[in-house]
């Protein structure tokens, strides 16, 4: 039996949307509970789940370790893990660390695009590396089993989260720079880095992060998949969708410009083209899981790497990263 | 009638402190009101002033404006002025500018030791100068008549403070590198883009920025002043004692600690000597600042030179640096 995990998905999520995971077999999700929030709104945001898993229970559990995604298998339902894209949740209290993980979460990125106060985000002109604090979290975050994400972070930040982190980090949503040199995509020196610390990179199909944006192919997308495993070796690939279903255009506001500025911010978008692109044909929504595994079949991979691509490798990396070091 | 002011105190507030500063016949005093204080703390802060102003209205009074030192002078009293050593108390939202600002806060510094969202501090291995979110907030900063302080700033981002600011801006409590290399005391680059902006610079006697620490001699220490005088220009040379008077050592964990180590880091102290430093011989507290006054003119200040340094220089820039630009 096969598992499918999704790196990353920021939707606004309902009934509707917990069925297509359901559809599309989908047996974990890491979720972006938080972006700027911080940890009050955090907790809210928190409480939302709460009611959206009791209300749910039949479609939905929440996660908290690798045998939660089992149990959604043998269930019938999709584990739901809790991540934040920037570190404004733990603020400026390292002693918010384990509050976090003990409510739920499971990955924390160091900095969405800005710098932040542990690392430098990609749309920084400098990067200095990890800051003092930056160290001192990691450390933490190592101890008691919150996953370093660098997805947002900048080249040397997310090099020195890679060798001062001493478990393997990720980069939950992104895509390969050598194939689309986006600014959010990451290099081949990254790439491979993270590769041999036992790290994983989740494949994005935000558009922006596409070659030919949405008009990007499946087998454009997955031809790149198949020579990023030559760059990274198997066990180190797996999907991070980015899927950011049914949300307003307000929200992709909020991810870009939190409280940081009292302008526009664009992002990746422009000011011609400020809201979510379209979608690629072949992947939009939870449901078109399956389109993935065809296209990776279709472009050479044999049926143990299109399981470990699909759902196996982040499978793996759950068992071992989620708690303090056995 | 001379004016003297402060650029900088953080002690126990205390009837006998106030009391102090009158018997010192000092007009102005810029109080750090928070650290590491997070917005809702600050406020804390703030009640707790509110309630000194309230109960010592005889001996000190809340200061807003330049004309506040002027009553001051008037009614025998002392004019508070509040500063924050770290933007923690704007958290993550450029909108707490202006309502700091309303709240009475006159100087704010970009960085205490460490790295923030703004800018970098002098503890920091690499200085990648403002930030994104720096700028912005700078920005703003000019629009409300907030100061930005970069006393506990790293080179590179204290240069281009000052170049971004379209205002000028205040080292409030440090001393010239080139005389005691201390991490925190200010090159000649520094001092002289300082000077050329219209910014001031307060003379700090917190021992680890003297050379020779507390043995340093009133002599030596009004030379450096006098020297500094020909690097930046006499209208640039203030006076900010960094005086910490009353704080048991767990205060000073306080501000190098704050919450983002969960270990001890002794900033400029050791392991073995922890704690607050001896002051030296000549300034104890506020009633010494005669002495100061008294070590210019033997190096060979004239008055009018001793005057600018003692207060003038603070005056003239709080009447033109704590509103929205004339």
């Amino acid at each position: 039996m096969t598992t499918t995990i999704d790196g990353l998905q920021y939707a606004k999520w309902s009934e509707k949307i917990f069925r297509q995971m359901r559809q599309g077999k989908v047996d974990a999700v890491h979720v972006t509970i938080a972006y700027h929030e911080n940890f009050r709104e955090t907790v809210a945001n928190i409480r939302e789940w709460n009611l959206l898993f009791e209300r749910h229970a039949d479609l939905i559990l929440h996660g908290r370790t690798a045998k939660d995604v089992l149990l959604a298998k043998e269930t019938g339902r999709t584990a739901i893990f809790f991540g934040s894209q920037n570190p404004s949740c733990m603020e400026d209290d390292i002693g918010l660390i384990e509050v976090l993980h003990t409510l739920g979460l499971r990955f924390m990125q160091l900095t969405y695009n800005n710098q932040s106060l542990l690392a430098t985000g990609c749309y920084e002109a400098c990067d200095p590396g990890l800051t003092r604090m930056g160290r001192e979290v990691i450390t933490e975050m190592n101890r008691v089993g919150l996953v370093v994400d660098m997805s947002h972070s900048a080249e040397r930040s997310t090099l020195e989260a890679i060798e001062h982190s001493t478990r393997p980090i990720v980069v939950s949503h992104a895509n390969s720079a050598s194939w689309h040199p986006a600014r959010r995509n990451k290099s081949d020196v990254v790439l491979k880095a993270l590769g041999e610390t036992g790290g994983v990179l989740g494949f994005s199909t935000y558009p922006h992060h596409l070659a030919d944006g949405p008009a990007c192919t499946l087998e454009g997308y997955c031809t790149m998949i198949a020579r990023t495993i030559d760059v990274m070796g198997l066990q180190s690939v797996a999907i991070g969708t980015d899927l950011c279903q049914d949300q307003p255009d307000s929200v992709v506001e909020w991810m870009r410009c939190g409280r940081w500025t009292k302008n526009i911010d664009y992002g990746e978008g422009t000011a011609s083209a400020p809201g979510f692109p379209d979608m690629p044909s072949w992947f939009h929504d939870n449901r078109d899981f399956q389109n993935i595994a065809e296209g990776l079949r279709a472009v050479g991979l044999r049926e143990n790497e299109v399981r470990a691509v699909m759902g196996e490798n982040w499978l793996r990396f759950f068992e071992t990263n989620f708690g303090p070091k056995a």
